[in-house]
């Protein structure tokens, strides 16, 4: 076992812990945490609305160059809400892969639709746009109201990869096959704020992209998630479902349709914004880490070969 | 106008508020709500789990003499889980009152099942339960495997009443009209935290409650739900549903139901649990707003009938 201890040494080493237990993830607060949190409390705007909830927004929209964003309960809401605006319905089908959280099958169930799993690359642990092509060739046929799966008869409604560990998948060969057979494409983006693809921010690829910022990420609203769009109509119409699709009045309460109460308090956002403005400083850090493993793995213990990141070749943090 | 002007001065007296706008409900911090926060972000518990949910839990479930307390995201969240848990499934009917916010029936929906409207009583503004009983009479036909609706066929799968802005409706005759009929009751009691009848907590007369702790409740965790239930295996599954339906195991994630992400996050409890420590001084300002009414609607504005709250008549709040 000299091996395993070869590398628990170098962990050990890297995350200055000698004897403890070192978690896999701990949030991070050295920034206006606690001065954010203490100005709901004094403004009284801990709830439905504030200026946080704006603040996130504006931020998530700018940092991923996508032209509305809006603040949720968590990711699971997040791509349940991308899902139904992309125009799944009940009984459609959701390509999506079986290498993720609970949360992105769910989502789909949610819709009472059914998701459909392609493999993953080896090399992305994300959706294989070659998985995804075979599968079309083989059960897709093209309608006029859409792509339908020969084998089942329920029409393909989207296709919603993951970017798992926030390693981007293909997603530009994903889009264009998206593309050729007009199914909607949606990014369940939960693990890869901050990630890109050839320059482009992960969920800014498709119609709508789905962002979590549960505890185990890399930022934390305590619990939240984000949609962003850069198609600026169902941006507004995500924000309206997730308010429970409320008819602006000044006292009535109408509902035209079915919504949800989805949005983000503001108490959450207060943390949340507090973490997107070291955001910069924890990928650094991440990307720091990657390093020293990948010299560990490449000089010290080569039986085992690290995943490379393609980005962080690009980005010049290794090479 | 000169009524109206009257009414006006009187609230404005009341509130110590001459000009300004009047809000209909802001969250008042009286107490370690500042506190508890710094709590969460010194010790980065913020989201999945802490001791501020493990308390809030603990808190309520003794509050309203309930086995078990689960905290969620929000009240309608709540409510979703309370029914699929009391047994409704897709094609159910849920028999409910149309004065109320619209998360009750949505809650309904989450569950693929259909809302049935009864009238509520005038003196409650809660369901009637004479409208029930006329309805069953009615449309009611009990089978070997429930009670159904003639008319549409459908099953009645829940009554699910709900306690207008804390009123407590005739909970307890339409616990009886259940137990007759032997269909399950849900309480929504997303407004009546603190709420009693005959001494009896509201969210404790049928098999699950829901309680809500939006920013316009008595008391607010920013977004939050809790389900109570005197039902311990219910309160169990209410808490692994709402925590995705994950086995417990070290590190493998195998869920065995369709679960929701619906846990509160640790510092929305944190909030909470402040808030809950001020709960009785907050029932206590609300009765002696409602005692104040009441004396200028019985002896200076009498054309105006105060609703009467046979609660505080019993407590001595008035009388």
């Amino acid at each position: 076992m000299m091996k395993t201890n070869h590398f628990a040494s170098f962990v050990r080493e890297l995350y200055k812990e000698p004897n403890e237990f070192i978690p896999l993830h701990v949030p991070v607060f050295r920034g206006k945490e606690k001065e954010y949190l203490l100005d709901t409390i004094d403004s009284t705007f801990v709830s439905s609305v504030g200026k946080y909830v704006d603040d996130v927004e504006k931020f998530c929209a700018n940092y991923t160059d996508t032209k509305k964003a809006v603040a949720v309960v968590n990711g699971t809401a997040a791509i349940q809400v991308a899902l139904r605006l992309a125009g799944v319905i009940p009984g459609d089908e959701v390509i999506t892969q079986a290498l993720t959280f609970v949360a992105t099958a769910n989502a789909i169930a949610y819709n009472n639709a059914h998701p459909v799993f392609v493999d993953v690359d080896l090399d992305t642990m994300g959706m294989s746009p070659d998985a995804l092509r075979s599968f079309l060739e083989e059960f897709g046929e093209k309608r006029e109201d859409g792509v339908f799966n020969t084998k089942t008869g329920k029409l393909i409604a989207a296709v919603l990869p993951m970017h798992t560990f926030g390693f981007m998948c293909r997603i530009t060969e994903i889009k264009h096959i998206c593309q050729e057979w007009g199914i909607p494409l949606v990014e369940d983006a939960a693990e890869a704020l901050g990630s890109k693809s050839e320059g482009q921010s992960a969920g800014s690829f498709g119609l709508l992209g789905a962002f979590s910022f549960n505890g185990n990420k890399i930022i934390t609203a305590g619990g939240g998630g984000i949609i962003v769009s850069n198609d600026a109509y169902l941006g507004q119409q995500a924000k309206y479902l997730t308010t429970t699709a409320k008819k602006p009045h000044p006292y009535e309460y109408f509902h035209d349709e079915l919504g949800y109460n989805f949005r983000m308090p503001n108490i959450n956002a207060a943390l949340l914004l507090a973490q997107m403005e070291k955001l910069e400083s924890y990928r650094l850090a991440k990307a720091n880490v990657y390093k020293q493993y990948h010299e560990f793995f490449s000089k010290v213990y080569k039986k085992i070969e690290l995943m490379p990141i393609p980005e962080a070749l690009h980005s010049g943090i290794i090479g």
